[in-house]
């Protein structure tokens, strides 16, 4: 197995749907990615920071998990980035209510010393600056490097976007980001001018329309499952990407079908989150469960046409 | 083989995209769902009527693609349904400018003598009681009814709708009308609901989202192939029904794995028909452009995981 390093942020979320809200609760991207990619038993470590007020038990419910969370800088002075938003009735859309970047604003990642030699790399979505920081601290280049982002980075921090990722892999943003990214509606041609931009594979997540994984050969397309409910959309993007290098870092396989599979585990784990609140689901979660999940993910996907 | 019936419009179109404009082209949904279902060479005859502006030309080219016309009722002293319309930038919307409804105002479909023995029946796009009377004149009741609809008559002849709902098999409508019909945002709950209704098998068509087939048990997916380039989507709904069709009477099995079959055709044969304006592309299609996409098809959604 690969040693995957995660970084992102750890968070208190305070969500709103339909079906009712939450206090502050466990959240952050590197939280979800963590917790996705726990499924495949790998050695992981997450690179943050939190405050003061963040709760023992949620450090120890990572290291649980099997994730490292030495590489978590606990600012006991400051206080934990909070987020705050209420989803809209078809969960499809939100209003974010309250940023708090707290101990956020002025982040320093510092990889630990037991994973500078990660071979699977995650950075989640955060300041472009703070990715390439850890991208240069890392001494011997990662297998793979996947990058998150989103629009705010696009409108804000364009020109640092633009250089991290030119050293990357694989880049993971959604429908509506890859077509500011690239000027392009469509998204097969969103694609061609993002892998111009460096990554050799692209993965536009389409929310409950699926995600789609491009190489410059290739496009593979893996659907949502259709669920009955959704309850709360709240890390499915994140915990899509843990699936995604979990699977990868834990089969050490980088080719374009095994990168098939891992999409397809993200979307598992993604049907998986959006069931309950926040974290809830994801941090118990059986592998009866997911192998259940898959059968339905083939009952939906998979069929019988011989070529002539 | 199975002998299929289309009932449906035959039209005019005069269509806008951001790529250009026709003047009055040949439309209509019986017309897209004919040249369609003729990629499998079935024996399929189209009710409909037309006005004398109707060139013989296209009854011609229908005749071509094995199509029997002689239940295209010519109304000589009127004019042929005519509809114009305007897409927006991104494709997925679109103003109707004109609906002429002329011959159609007063259609009484008449199924012709050598149809009255059909096993596959497509109701396309119509008036609910025009759908009804077609499902009475036919004496013994097909294999397979497939019935298409939109919310205009949701909005304006709901109670004939439930009649005629309740005397089909399959019926196909996009995700928005799934959701007015069954008052349920969850596709998975309308399609429920839709069951309810009478169909045992619900296609949701989502346009460049794809398509979901539902029975009581079983739900299958498939994409729509994504394009460098959507150039006109008049006629995809119909398109896609009629390889859907068309494939199920060409191998006369209606069994939900052949109909996953269905699905793929029709979604392979959609994406052919949005590459040019109108009919152009339907109307000339070759086996080997069938296959090839096929085969990429099978690429975009196939994966090998075992379950354990």
């Amino acid at each position: 197995m690969g040693k995957l390093l995660i970084v992102g942020t750890v968070a208190f979320d305070a969500i709103e749907t339909p079906f009712g809200k939450t206090d502050k609760i466990l959240g952050g991207a590197a939280t979800y990615i963590g917790l996705s990619a726990s499924n495949f038993g790998v050695t992981s470590g997450i690179v943050s920071v939190v405050g003061g007020d963040f709760p023992l038990e949620y450090l120890d419910m990572l290291n649980d998990h099997n994730i490292d969370t030495s590489g978590i800088e606990i600012k006991r002075e400051g206080k934990t980035f909070f987020w705050s938003g209420k989803y809209h009735n078809d969960l499809n859309t939100r209003d974010t209510l309250i940023t708090d970047l707290n101990v956020l604003a002025d982040f320093k990642p510092k990889v630990p010393e037991n994973f500078l030699d990660c071979e699977f790399l995650m950075l989640g979505n955060l300041h472009p600056s703070v990715q390439m920081e850890v991208i240069k601290q890392i001494p011997v280049r990662p297998k793979l490097v996947v990058l998150d982002t989103m629009n705010f980075w696009m409108d804000n921090t364009w020109d640092e976007l633009v250089e991290v990722i030119k050293k990357i892999d694989v880049i993971t943003i959604n429908d509506e980001e890859a077509r500011q990214m690239s000027g392009e509606y469509s998204l097969v041609k969103a694609a061609q001018k993002i892998h111009e931009m460096g990554p050799k594979y692209v993965v536009i997540k389409k929310g409950e329309h699926g995600a789609l994984l491009f190489n410059e050969e290739n496009v593979f397309f893996a659907p949502a499952l259709p669920l009955e409910e959704v309850f709360d959309p709240t890390g499915a993007g994140d915990t899509f990407a843990g699936g995604f290098i979990g699977y990868l870092a834990s089969s050490r396989d980088i080719s374009f079908s095994n990168m098939k599979r891992a999409v397809i585990y993200g979307s598992n784990f993604a049907s998986f989150c959006v069931e309950k609140f926040g974290t809830e689901r994801m941090a118990d979660l059986s592998q009866k469960e997911i192998q259940n999940r898959l059968k339905q993910f083939k009952e939906l996907t998979q069929f019988e046409i011989e070529l002539s």
